[in-house]
């Protein structure tokens, strides 16, 4: 990478070290969303918010705000953001990384007395990754009019309710409506790919055409829970056996989706339980739970009609009923803008950094931003695609890169995007 | 049924059921071994043991013992047995309907003023169900001298040895030899089926051919407990998918053994566990138990081969590592004594009771009793195969004619077993 942009990757660096540094520290790296050390680490981002000159605010939803405000107000508002919150026993990038990248990026600009046309915001959305109430994403929903009461009245294994922690981080779940945004124009998002195909392909960022849709599958096999010694074979009701025959299926079946090409599919069966998990006792009950994504939904509605025939018939060859084929749930996937997509690519370009086009395989902060602004994502590699754990790693120089390229396309996106919009 | 044996068939069941009723009342059929409610089961039986005239004694293995001596007592001990205690929430037939048969055999021969040429002993095993101590047929071990100081030292959750449960109930691990006999001539175990092949064919006894030897076997595969959304399926290292097509291997390499028809053979995974077991993990590890048990230890080795070969394969195709493939154990068949069975056939024959040879694959007590002595087992029919269960059943008709076949089989064994017997 060739740059001589204001960015300063130690400095970027040293903030994501910081942030890392706050942690339990019984079991590095975790800062789980609405504790004291996940309130800690605001404190930090919102001290380095305010010394780098951004106003900072929560907004009802408990998202973490720094603003620039632009020449041109009225043209709305460029954002960047993801989170700070990590999963138990988490890494030091996931999420860290794309705030850190939007203040260094807002920290540039103003040191190199660059003032753009719009808005400039930088975001710390409030607890994306699962958290004790039952929800990722709490903030970008609430940001984009998703978050309802329903999901407010979750609680946590203590009994506070989802509704009372964000109020307890600054939140206010009785004027919601107020965090629900219409003057963004633009959403930006880094993030360590948690994948591997940056890494195998010594590419160093990947710009996202996708976020996948998930759906989530319970199957569940019910057959005799009989003496594994004097039954034999021919008067079975085995439910393992046919849930072992669905999981072959399904793994032959993702290949094939996944090998047509265009598309990105995987599936994986991460959840199998038997009952009653005896040695000497064949398996009465077994439950498996599917996990299909794709960023072309009907690649999902021929894996489950496979799927359903398939196991339907292998229930029957062993002789167990199939007493639940349910969907858990069902998230559409996003396509990411391509303007933004465009922007990103041409920043790559012009700074010298190597870039694809890649689907991302995890649920992003960026996938509630699309239901209100056009949004996009930079991915950066990330060291055996390790992530959710202690030794996901990004090198110094990969966030930088990302960062750079991100700080090119808001420059051109500040010039380029329309500069009325219809509606909201 | 046609019979004028002085037999009771009311008085045998009523002695199943008032042992039956010996349970902890949360959670019917209970009475596992060691407890205090075994020993009040005990108790029960010690006092009808007395009551029908035997001289009863617990040996120093734990056996609770009632005897009758033989006009002839040089001719040694024709023994009847089986055990009390049950699993957790276990069935009121398993064991208890074997002691109570040898009881009623013993009543019935002494009220009818018959007196044998050899002592007769009915014997309640101890620990026949495997224990909190981790280990079964515990008593039948003893009296056969297979009972050793790694076996005593085995402890229960709260600590306590089987060495110091042993002397709680009456035995003397310091003297265990003394429990070792070298005179029993001829052993013989009335149990319920636990398979429903009588059942199925509408046949009154089994005969019991031969009790099944049992190999368990461990199957570990270890691969990369990977992103379910971002790990692309052709980058995958799924512990499960090697796992799954092992267990789908195993099904179909014992249906071919099985089929084969002359030998049984059958197995089982009754162990799956797969981790982290998360919807959203490519499983990184999955364990396996596998328990085979044969008639045929050739068909136990054909398939072990099969399995070591394919598994390795399986793994080899899913990019993960098969970390273990151990044998836990491994125990060998036991054929039943010949002379024993045809006097078992004949004695059904005699009676018009419709009889038919039937492997045994569930391990007994006769297993280890046929390592001093000539040994074999009548099955009665099982509700639906139902068994180690609230709902297992037999019926008051099977009970009686099972003990009357063995009645008969005694009562011909007395005279037709060899008088003079070389060795111990």
């Amino acid at each position: 990478m060739k740059t001589n942009l204001p960015l300063d990757a130690d400095r970027l660096w040293a903030d994501v070290m910081a942030l890392a540094d706050i942690t339990d520290p019984a079991r590095p790296y975790t800062r789980r969303s609405f504790t004291a050390l996940f309130l800690e680490g605001r404190a930090f981002l919102a001290q380095r918010f305010a010394e780098a000159g951004l106003a900072t605010r929560i907004d009802t939803a408990g998202n973490l705000i720094g603003r620039i405000e632009g020449q041109n107000p009225e043209l709305g508002v460029i954002a960047i953001g993801s989170h700070s919150d990590t999963v138990p026993s988490g890494g030091r990038f996931d999420g860290i990384a794309g705030v850190a990248t939007g203040l260094e990026i807002a920290r540039a600009l103003r040191q190199s007395g660059t003032r753009l046309d719009h808005t400039l915001e930088i975001i710390d959305f409030l607890a994306e990754e699962p958290s004790e109430y039952g929800l990722s994403c709490v903030g970008s929903r609430g940001m984009t009019g998703s978050l309802d009461g329903r999901m407010l009245a979750l609680s946590e294994p203590g009994g506070e309710t989802l509704r009372d922690a964000l109020r307890r981080v600054g939140g206010d779940p009785d004027r919601l409506i107020e965090a629900k945004r219409h003057d963004i124009r633009a959403f930006l998002e880094l993030h360590i790919e948690q994948g591997i195909v940056l890494e195998q392909r010594s590419i160093e960022i990947g710009v996202v055409t996708s976020i996948v849709g998930i759906r989530r599958l319970e199957i569940l096999f019910e057959g005799e829970a009989d003496h594994a010694g004097t039954t034999p074979m021919a008067l079975r009701h085995d439910a393992l056996v046919a849930a072992a025959n669905t999981v072959v299926a399904i793994r032959r079946t993702a290949e094939q989706l996944a090998a047509e090409g265009a598309d990105y599919f995987v599936a994986t069966v991460g959840i199998l339980t038997v009952e009653p998990s005896a040695s000497n006792i064949v398996p009465g009950r077994c439950r498996l739970v599917v996990d299909a994504r794709t960023t072309n939904p009907a690649l999902t509605a021929r894996f489950v009609d496979t799927i359903d025939r398939e196991s339907a018939g292998f229930a029957a060859a062993a002789r167990v009923t199939r007493a639940r084929f349910a969907t858990l749930s069902d998230g559409p996937p996003v396509v990411c803008d391509a303007e933004l997509r465009a922007a990103l690519r041409q920043g790559a370009h012009d700074l010298g950094v190597g870039e694809m086009d890649l689907p991302s395989g995890a649920g992003h902060d960026a996938a509630f931003m699309s239901r209100i602004a056009p949004s996009a994502m930079v991915f950066v590699p990330c060291r055996n695609g390790k992530s959710h754990a202690p030794e996901e790693w990004a090198d110094r120089e990969a966030l930088a890169a990302g960062a750079a390229v991100i700080y090119q396309a808001v420059k051109a996106l500040d010039q380029s995007l329309p500069r009325s919009r219809d509606g909201d």
